[in-house]
């Protein structure tokens, strides 16, 4: 899935936190294996947001036509510009969100690749 | 104090999640009084980075020379482009930083304005 609400949270253990919707596939997901992939988009999202913006079924292989590489973390997406797996220490209730603290236990990045960054006007929607 | 590390949380209460250091006196304070303001530096921060860079022993005043409005969540610099109000709900210890999680109860904003977005180069230092 495609998250809006990512930051670093500690350096030692190097630690991040993840927003997801209530009712979002990835939840449950997420809460089952204690473990997730955070592929970081480049300055380019836009095969990344068409692949991942039009929604898929339950029995779908939502990575179908990527490359991607399979990690104990989840799969890798090659074409993304750095890779982070996560382990789940923490999960927090933040109203209509759910907030994953998170280990950086496993890490590749691209020398110099820049990220996406994605300002918006207001955050009452993403 | 200049935090390296902010994000929304969630819409529904409007929430943000903000890093902070052990060690750093704005810790003890915001648990003291459940409070605080996140002012946000627009695209120069030249101003700020000089002002609050510089470091302040713990009798000085931390906000003498700019222009502020004094809240009940604490001073709105009104030199950034926006300022939120914020309660704290929740702390999270996360390794070496404690996350405040707080609701944001007041706001004001510069439309048009773009905050200054900072890429570090590794996720080892600010």
């Amino acid at each position: 899935m495609l998250v809006s609400w990512v930051q670093q949270a500690a350096f030692d253990p190097p630690s991040v936190t993840v927003a997801i919707k209530h009712g979002r596939p990835a939840g449950p997901m997420i809460d089952g294996s204690k473990r997730f992939t955070l592929n970081v988009i480049g300055e380019d999202p836009s095969a990344m947001f068409k692949h991942f913006g039009k929604g898929f079924a339950p029995e779908d292989d939502a990575f179908k036509g990527l490359k991607i590489e399979p990690t104990e973390f989840g799969p890798l997406l090659l074409d993304c510009i750095a890779q982070l797996g996560c382990e789940v220490t923490q999960k927090v209730n933040v109203g209509d969100h759910d907030l994953s603290v998170a280990i950086v236990a496993a890490g590749r990045g691209t020398p110099g690749a820049k990220p996406y960054l994605h300002t918006r006007k207001s955050g009452l929607s993403y």
